[in-house]
């Protein structure tokens, strides 16, 4: 294990995170389920961030770093491309902080998320994904606006304010044996490997992403964040071609390991929280508990914590998935 | 108004019923939203009863019937029929309370609901819904075996039981202005205007129920619990052809009106909980936030209390009623 003081973040971050969040950000429910426990012969904890403000935990690391920034900066505003639950976060985030967001949003992207981040007050402006560099267009804007970009997942702020989640759970669940958290970008899985580490009897933490993609199972393997081809899958929250290079270094130093799961394996982690914990989850919202219902982590006799890591999914389309399992 | 003394239930049922319940029923969460409370000009405070014990709120009224047995009574057991949520929530309160517990269940009803009925310990025995009289069934079985029957809403116990999902909304509301509740057989409806009778400014109360079946209008209109034609609708746990004659009494003193909702109003309002809130509803279970979303009932300016009854909904039935539509 490295040395932690090396690290982008420290249990520190989190915990100062933890206070700008308070008050402001959701302290989500944790579930327990008999049936789920006799079944493993396990205590599962799960932790219910479909519940957090703007229906996914992204909001944690949004609001933490809004509210750290300066006058000035707040008086230029925040930028970010996103498409999905960080643009929304954000806006949310800026909202409150009394900041202006501006969501650079391909012009493909559905048109319920476009009108839910302008519903929180953003200005949002369309690219074309396939003909533009959409990392080169913030850049360029944040040059010539002078506004602040947010990144959704390998920024200090954003990991500390997205470990909140996983500290939560801590204090709440007791001691645990095993984390599991989603990884996408890696925001909440090193934010919450910090957290977690900080306790006097530090769980193991697993990562979980989405088998089809495996940017941290080939980066784990290199010891490096490396490239992979972006597979098909319905985990549209972890169809990311890359780890971040602050997130890997703290998931390499803190994470035991980073399983892949199917997308049959989330829909029927989706399916049973339905069906039993009368939840919703995105699909890559259910894919920590995915891992645990599929057998791919050991959790017999063990106190585990499973992070759902949000619930942004219309009816249309979960109907479309849920059509498809069978 | 009546005199309430007359009555079959009071208060103090209610609140014993809660003491009974103590650490053995989930104490539900509420929800609120912002963005709904915007739309209507008013504070909507949404009792989350989809994540009491075996799905819905009948596990309160089960349990404090059971729970209230002799040791004779105990000893030879529970018997209800049903197909729905009073047979899973028999079959759980019975199990804590160590008692047997057998439920005549229609030989049709969803595989998965007899699964689920049979999970929980209980006996199931089939009949013929088309052929056979359920009424006498139970009763001469009750004859012959010494079992205790479990009315699945008119029941004094039940009653009282039920209600304390009402009374829990008021200790974690506060004041309320409205309180909207489903209402099937009317136990929740009458034990929950009985629970709010007994606080500083009482809520006006409302019922809820299928427009396709009407049973509640019909019998409000005539003063008395008259027999209605079941209509066709997605509403199964509120497809009943008439009130009880106890729960009639207890709704004819104390609810202002019981509206009636259409189908596609409870579709409407199962897709808003699912997509905005995260939550799993049955059709019933959302029937009255449906009567507020559309308007059936004014709450402008209001604080209103709305009771989601239950979420015990397979994900294919789901599937289905979204299919429909549009």
């Amino acid at each position: 294990m490295n040395n932690d003081s090396e690290l982008p973040i420290n249990p520190d971050d989190v915990a100062a995170a933890a206070q700008r969040l308070a008050g402001v950000a959701h302290r989500t429910s944790v579930f327990t389920s008999r049936q789920l426990d006799e079944r493993f012969g396990a205590e599962l904890f799960l932790k219910a961030e479909q519940f957090q403000r703007g229906g996914a935990f992204k909001f944690r690391g949004a609001y933490n770093t809004v509210s750290s920034l300066g006058k000035g900066e707040l008086a230029r505003g925040v930028v970010a491309a996103s498409s999905g639950n960080h643009a929304q976060a954000l806006a949310i985030a800026a909202g409150l902080a009394g900041t202006a967001a501006t969501i650079f949003m391909p012009q493909d992207a559905p048109a319920s998320k476009r009108a839910a981040t302008e519903g929180y007050g953003a200005r949002v402006i369309e690219f074309d994904r396939y003909a533009d560099d959409r990392e080169a267009i913030v850049r360029e804007f944040v040059e010539r606006e002078g506004l602040t970009p947010v990144h959704p997942y390998d920024d200090p702020q954003i990991m500390a304010g997205a470990g909140t989640s996983a500290l939560e759970l801590l204090q709440e669940a007791g001691p645990l044996d095993l984390l599991v958290i989603p990884a996408g970008g890696g925001g909440q899985l090193s934010g919450g490997a910090v957290a977690a580490s900080s306790v006097a009897e530090p769980p193991r933490v697993f990562g979980v992403e989405s088998a089809a993609v495996g940017q941290w199972g080939a980066s784990l393997a290199e010891g490096r964040p490396v490239r992979v081809k972006v597979g098909r899958t319905i985990a549209d929250g972890q169809q990311l071609p890359s780890p971040g290079t602050r997130t890997f270094t703290v998931v390499k130093a803190l994470v035991e390991d980073v399983v892949g799961v199917e997308d049959a394996q989330m829909r029927t982690a989706m399916r049973y929280l339905f069906e039993r914990q009368k939840l919703v989850t995105e699909p890559s919202g259910s894919s920590a508990l995915a891992a645990v219902l599929a057998g791919l982590i050991d959790v017999k006799g063990l106190r585990v914590g499973v992070i759902m890591s949000g619930g942004n999914i219309a009816v249309d389309r979960f109907v479309s998935l849920m059509s498809q399992e069978r």
